[in-house]
């Protein structure tokens, strides 16, 4: 099946949206949380979810004229998005960790990027948008050309202005207004 | 497309078995690795082993006349084949952390765990199955009756003598030998 922005939007909610008092990783305190996992671990919102990365990065491409050669998406709440919209797509992916790993091959990324590649970065939540800009950097340092970063919801706190600042394109499948949540 | 069994385990090996000195997980060294990323991020082989894994639940349901509820993989690897998995089968997942986060909702899995729900585990490439029988410990932990651990690439280095003696049926889809490797 096949639902409408605001049908999985309100799955979403119904899914994720935890109310208490949170301490978010940059150290905010928060009296709500969007649980990512609740929702990209149920293969229905996923796919739905794929679907509309894949949509957003077409209308990228037609918008901008560039094609899209690649996505990329942080651990761990990352994954799960850009797998599905790597099935959805057809394009393949890269895997940016938050630091890196001691054994086996020690790298902050993993898959295989060319140089001068260029990657739509998939992301969970926004707040400020600090943890997808240092990923982006971790991309660009490695020879990527990030086209765009494409967040599943928006908390509204200061991404769009620090994707700005530093010259990214930025949009958001959802905003915390179409969970409604209106703090 | 659909691959055979054969041709997907040389597009394994062609895209993710590299030759050279190697320090495992476990500490030991190999003069092979099998960079998992490298198949995992490749949709196209991605989604032939979702329907794998998908076929092998279908069979472990039929043998044991259990009905699987969930699937469950681990960080990092395991993340975008049980999302694969659980696109495939409709089956909602669990992603199992390798420590507990800091920030946010602090626990060891990810996703909402009923007890006594029955998992299967996803797993990428296995060695002594270290790795696995410790997230299947955080899953039993949780409540989830853990009825199969089944692999992408077994590499026959003990991790099928070690879920024995746990008592964890444990299958691969493929082994090293399917890859080529004779060593």
């Amino acid at each position: 099946m096949t639902m409408t922005h605001e049908q999985l939007a309100a799955r979403i909610a119904e899914l994720a949206l935890l109310r208490g008092t949170f301490t978010l990783r940059s150290g905010r305190t928060s009296n709500y949380y969007l649980d990512k996992y609740l929702f990209s671990t149920d293969p229905e919102v996923l796919r739905e979810l794929g679907r509309l990365f894949a949509q957003r990065v077409g209308a990228i491409e037609r918008e901008t004229g560039v094609r899209v050669q690649r996505l990329a998406g942080a651990e761990l709440g990352g994954i799960p998005l850009v797998t599905a919209t790597s099935l959805e797509t057809g394009l393949p992916c890269l895997f940016v960790r938050n630091a890196k790993k001691e054994y086996g091959t020690a790298k902050q990324m993993e898959g295989k990027l060319s140089p001068g590649e260029r990657v739509v970065f998939v992301e969970d939540v926004a707040t400020t948008g600090g943890q997808a800009l240092e990923a982006v950097k971790v991309l660009q340092e490695a020879g990527a050309e990030v086209v765009a970063v494409i967040a599943t919801i928006d908390r509204l706190e200061g991404a769009a202005a620090n994707m700005a600042a530093a010259g990214v394109r930025f949009e958001s499948l959802f905003t915390k207004a179409d969970l409604g949540i209106t703090e």
